[in-house]
């Protein structure tokens, strides 16, 4: 509608040259371009089926190229390349020194003091025992800083895994009553995910992640973390009798129908270490020098809370503490893997769901820290390293993990340099696992809350969802709908629904293509949207459309009947204002970046319904492989010799002096 | 790969202007251009919000601006219009004289004599009794004469609906062990595929079967036709025990594991009428003048075994015979809609996919016939008349009708002018309904099923199948995907599968879009393809790209991979080739024809990285849209005044100067 108005608008821009009745009309009969030499368009070269097949195979699986480093090198050379192209570690290992590992144990310590509470309370968020975050905490990044090819990735149990695992898992299966089971399942959909995310890198077909928009993980984010608050008021609050369900409304019944339960010591214990973490949270986000305030505040809390309550140890029964950790090293889990049973289902799908989700996490966290440093990081690589150190992890009564961006924020502003922090860190989690864990005894569950609530409460990026809102209200919808769909619905069905929409934003767009008209550019032999250039100007008799879009089976339909809508449009224009009448319609197809045999038979069909109405149809600057298809489907016969131009001024300037020619 | 290998073969044409050793090079160190002056790209003119969600709402609801015959009208007018616009019958009633009528007869009673024959064929087809295709053939046609837009459309059971709706509804519940409840479930089918097709067309989503390509179709109907023939062998050989699933394997077993079975008398009759009919066919196919040829005789096939049957009555028992069929009009059949129990879900699915086929077919060949006679049909008008054609045909004891191909081209050939060509078929069978039934006693069943082998041979389509390999490999493997999985899996999934393929490949073409190195062709401002065209010549300094797809989230990381991929092989080609070093890169914005927000931080990125290796990102005319979204996200600011151009060549030139000027 906005297009129409604007054009009839546009009126005294318009051209008439041949009725003198509107002589203060500005008059623009010829483009002004000198009459230059016109152009053929030219087929792109002959290319055998087979060739064409391998070309478009290598741009969708190895668009990256990746042998391009073994071009001309000799044998060994190639060995060693390979074996460094498996093993990063081999890579940095021989320019290893002193001064990279000073700086690698500072950060690894560091990132050990915030992943020990971290991995205790994540291990909770899954409904797991607390100690299944400390081994998460060891396997994993051992293999990792093996494999991995990211400098900065700290790794370990991250929240929104943790989340979906706990809230999928315990819809069917309670911890409390069947433990065993739960923990089975547990190690299984980490063995599952470890498999897809490996496979995904085998396979390279690291674009199915893509799909899974900023604007769907905005929302998803927040609603996530909002949920995730909620559960935790279970701990601050002290309620022992809570709703096993994710979704918000169950979650607040829970809360206040058990108001009997709330005590105050947990409460007053509670929000003064939440406000304690998201003091230093704010600090370190106002001065990002100070980061190191925010990084250690979680083991400082757990140390102070500790202590408070063991010093109050006969006073506080109310406040629920951890208890006995098991000391020692992971027991192996290989034999817990289920691989039949009704459960199986369950446990693949929790495994694709939250593989998925600590993939999307993983990569993205990867490459924004490379950039940062400015090196490659290859998500296909990363996929199989997360894959292979998740399968490990199954075998070794670790749950998922990823490269999660807590640690690695806090890796790289601790100046680490290479995953050699990963390995201080897991040493230093062994030392904790194998010595320190009597220590945990009397550390109070609702601390864990609040460490909980001040990680998931920097999720709600509500600044990049008003950004989203400002440019794209498509976007902004797709995070909406996680965001509810999350709270009302489920996690995964949440998930599934914004990568729905996001999905139907693209074929949408490819199903109901933009047209434009375009007029020329005065003094240029440019021709651009005349809704968009109010300079542009319309030429007499031609009328001149973009189409913005491939044209396939899902558009051609729409797109036919869109053209001759235009074509009537302008009609009814020329007709009301006494204009010269049309006789030509040039479809600029720059933007017309495929075809396929649908597509064909609507230029076809177009072709043959304007020439009832003697009105010519010719095509400007069709690309390579489009030109390509009209020539093999033989419609470019149909068209004739003058029906296809190397661009839109050569086709207004050799159609006006033929018509000139023969008037 | 092809592209690269053909890049450096191109050396011969690069430039080289600062460094003398490769003298024999061609140089072009500046485009030949008159130094114009530059452009300012501009925003499209502002609109608020809910100005573009209506724009863009109307594009995707309302593209044929149905609402532009009443402009301007007065209100009487207006009502008059409305009226016409819902019942077609009132805009050609008025202007209906003798000499329509006649044509009108003609070919209504045409199409009758085919319509009888086929109607009881289609029915049992679809394991219904064969009376209840006479009653579709009666009130639908009626319906659809006075809500129908096309002129041309032969109303009725059609042999794709029929033959899933059979195969559905079979595998799960047996006609001959529980007639009521199949019936009870082919009505209710009927029904949701009317509530189905009416509702696409109410809500305006009339692009849904867009996404039903005629490369899906192409193999979907081949395959379908191929399982058809197989299945009339159980009427060919006068089989009695045959297999009720569809696949080919259960179905080939049936029929050589009951050899016994075989009678030699069917066959003969069976293949000698098949002759008679392909040979009409083939008759018309080669003069489209003796279309009546093909037209009468399946009723001729009819008449002649009927009385041959009659003839040899005592000495054939081996000859299986229609038999009694009731005589009357349509029962009503409103009681039998089956809305709850356990097989509504199996009722609903058989609605929509026979709905869709059904809804698709009908569309298609209204349009097709349209575009020969050069008139509109409107489809989403079309998608209400045949729903609401089904809804009420479901409360008459009526199965899934649509505009059928073979009527539609026998009514069009017989000179058929308007929808009482429908009318006059209706009455026909009325006529053949009230009095004629006794007639069909002795009719054959092996005659139905040699009409129905030539009915579906010719909906395999081998040359459009050749077509589509020449043209498109992708579209022939969807093509090929359906063939196979209508053969093997089942006719829905086929379906599913084929649907399935080509929306990844809208995908496959989103995910993973084509970049082009540009170059200047000599003696003119344009742009293009370097491997399209062998003139081009490459700038020094410069790498021109060009993006061919809209930048999203699904390809956003993929582009920023590719992008800096093109700028390191340039720098090494540069580098070899010891020509001037690399500057800047532009992005020709032209086919970009969306952009959200993943790609604007995609494009805020690469010119970070790009920035912290001295090279300049330059953006060359992004679309309005685009422009837009830039400008709203202050991207704009921090790619500065001289960051985006008009056009490449503008740029070029420009940047150049400028180098020129601070050396």
């Amino acid at each position: 509608m906005g297009v129409n108005s604007y054009s009839n608008s546009r009126v005294e821009h318009l051209a008439c040259n041949n009725n003198g009745s509107n002589n203060n009309m500005k008059i623009q009969a010829e483009i002004q371009m000198p009459p230059l030499e016109i152009h053929k368009v030219r087929l792109p070269p002959e290319r055998t089926t087979l060739q064409k097949l391998r070309h478009r195979l290598s741009e969708i699986f190895f668009p990256d190229d990746p042998l391009h480093r073994f071009k001309n090198q000799t044998c060994l050379m190639k060995l060693l390349l390979a074996l460094q192209y498996f093993f990063p570690i081999f890579q940095w290992a021989p320019h290893y020194n002193l001064s990279l590992l000073r700086s690698d144990i500072i950060s690894g310590l560091t990132i050990a003091s915030l992943a020990i509470p971290q991995g205790i309370s994540y291990a909770k968020f899954a409904n797991l025992p607390p100690i299944l975050g400390l081994y998460s905490s060891f396997v994993p990044p051992l293999i990792y800083s093996l494999l991995g090819s990211s400098r900065h990735l700290g790794v370990g149990p991250v929240s929104i895994a943790s989340l979906v695992m706990g809230s999928m898992l315990s819809e069917t299966v309670s911890f409390s009553q069947d433990p065993i089971l739960y923990l089975k399942l547990a190690f299984t959909a980490t063995f599952f995910a470890g498999l897809f995310q490996s496979s995904l890198g085998i396979l390279r077909l690291g674009f199915v992640i893509d799909f899974l928009s900023k604007a769907t993980l905005v929302g998803f984010m927040a609603g996530a973390a909002i949920i995730v608050s909620l559960q935790q008021l279970k701990g601050l609050l002290g309620i022992v009798h809570f709703t096993n369900k994710m979704q918000i409304t169950p979650v607040l019944i829970s809360v206040f129908k058990q108001r009997d339960e709330w005590s105050w010591q947990n409460l007053l214990l509670g929000f003064s270490f939440l406000l304690f973490l998201l003091t230093t949270r704010h600090i370190s986000l106002k001065k990002p020098k100070l980061f190191w305030v925010s990084a250690a505040a979680p083991l400082t809390s757990v140390i102070l809370s500790t202590i408070f309550v063991f010093i109050l140890r006969n006073k506080t029964h109310k406040i629920a503490i951890i208890g006995e950790l098991p000391k020692g090293l992971n027991p192996p889990s290989s034999n817990m893997l289920y691989f039949n049973g009704p459960y199986l289902a369950l446990a693949i799908k929790t495994g694709l769901v939250t593989g998925i989700l600590s993939l999307t996490e993983g990569i993205a966290v990867g490459r924004t820290f490379a950039a940062l440093k400015n090196y490659q990081v290859d998500g296909n690589k990363e996929m199989m390293a997360i894959g292979l150190m998740n399968i490990a992890g199954s075998c070794s009564s670790c749950y998922v993990t990823t490269g999660s961006f807590s640690r690695s924020a806090v890796n790289y502003n601790a100046g680490a340099q290479t995953a050699v922090s990963n390995i201080i860190m897991a040493s230093a989690v062994l030392v904790t696992l194998l010595f320190l864990m009597p220590l945990f005894y009397y550390t109070p569950n609702v601390v864990l809350a609040a460490i909980i609530i001040t990680a998931v409460v920097g999720l709600i990026d509500y600044q990049g969802a008003y950004k989203l809102w400002k440019v794209d209200k498509l976007d902004f919808l797709a995070c909406l709908c996680s965001f509810f769909g999350v709270w009302f619905i489920s996690v995964p069905l949440g998930l599934g629904i914004a990568v729905a929409i996001s999905v139907f934003k693209i074929l949408l767009h490819v199903s109901r293509p933009n047209t434009l008209v375009l007029g020329n550019i005065p003094g240029t032999p440019i021709f651009h949207s005349l809704n968009q250039y109010r300079e542009a100007l319309r030429i007499p008799s031609f009328v001149i459309l973009a189409v913005e879009s491939p044209i396939y089976f899902a558009n051609s339909t729409y797109l036919q009947e869109r053209i001759l809508r235009w074509v009537r449009e302008e009609e009814e224009r020329v007709k009301a204002n006494n204009e010269s009448t049309l006789k030509c319609i040039i479809l600029d197809m720059t933007a017309v970046t495929a075809i396929d045999t649908s597509g064909i038979d609507t230029l076809y069909e177009l072709r043959k319904v304007l020439d009832k109405r003697s009105l010519q149809l010719v095509l400007a600057n069709p690309v390579g492989n489009v030109m390509e298809k009209l020539h093999q489907s033989n419609i470019l016969d149909s068209f004739g010799l003058k029906g296809v131009y190397l661009s839109v001024g050569e086709a207004v300037a050799d159609i006006s002096s033929s018509w000139k020619a023969q008037p």
